[in-house]
């Protein structure tokens, strides 16, 4: 989790360094600056760019809800035209938890890509939501909870502790694969 | 110059790495994620987060330009909004070179703010334009140029090249200074 986002001469040696020398899987994208800071990342087989589409901090509601003429707020304009540089199967989005019904959205305009989905745990998102407004036909979802279980607790327990919160976050997960991919 | 953009959290780590621990005058942040992922650099005593508005690369040209219903574009947005978050001794803006009489409109909106600006040199911006639209009453820019310079030349007289792009370079600003703040 890196969160990258540079003019593409740079974003091509960002690109080479976490993929081929440091063997990342993926990395986060802000999409400010458009398709050169993006598309670096997307050059690398077996590798996934992560861009930043409906975040989960307060801080998301400044310029994300953002709405153009036609009432489109930014952070639709981002995923459509974002989803033309590459494809679901090097593409991803970050969609925070805490963003409720608006998930819905995002499902709409990707359908097939999976979402990046943090903020459930310490930032107070709704794992149900996430799983009602977010799910696709093969779940289409990778929930990502950090603080909730590596800071659960500052005892000399804290191993068993984030054991308990990953395992009960598991079995959350679990019910709600059941209930909607039956 | 290493873009950051994160939730607060993690901003404010990154704002310890970079100011305390790396002792860096300077970061630049991209403002996708709103105010708690760049308030965190501004409170450090003679630090300055800069901020992506109008960046120099194609791509700035995907979502930056991007219109609300009362025609305003976004990078407007994000200087209107985020010079409430510090003051002209702890924020300053990436414009770049290439935007021409863009720069104006960024100089309308932050007056008394330092703009940072790339794109002279290596991306084809013109440092006359530079002056012309964005120099205020002190001048208030700090042009940057990179490849220009440390690329000018692959042969051994590589440190004698670069040298004669930077005085060149030093020689045309003095100029503009000459004829803009007279």
């Amino acid at each position: 989790d890196a969160k990258r986002g540079d003019i593409g001469n740079t974003a091509t040696r960002y690109a080479e360094a976490f993929f081929k020398h440091m063997n990342f899987d993926s990395i986060t994208v802000a999409p400010y600056m458009g398709k050169d800071s993006v598309t670096p990342f997307l050059e690398f087989e077996g590798k996934w760019a992560i861009v930043l589409a409906l975040t989960s901090n307060p801080g998301s509601l400044d310029f994300q809800l953002l709405e153009d003429a036609s009432g489109k707020p930014l952070y639709q304009s981002v995923l459509e035209k974002s989803q033309t540089w590459g494809s679901t199967e090097n593409l991803m989005y970050v969609v925070g938890a805490t963003r409720g019904e608006l998930i819905g959205e995002v499902r709409k305009t990707v359908p097939e890509h999976f979402l990046l989905v943090p903020g459930v745990g310490a930032q107070g998102g709704s794992l149900a939501d996430v799983a009602r407004f977010g799910m696709n036909s093969s779940c289409g979802l990778l929930v990502n909870s950090s603080r909730g279980i590596i800071y659960a607790s500052k005892e000399k327990d804290f191993a068993k502790v984030a054991r308990q919160e990953a395992q009960k976050l598991q079995l959350e997960m679990k019910d709600l694969l059941d209930q909607y991919l039956k």
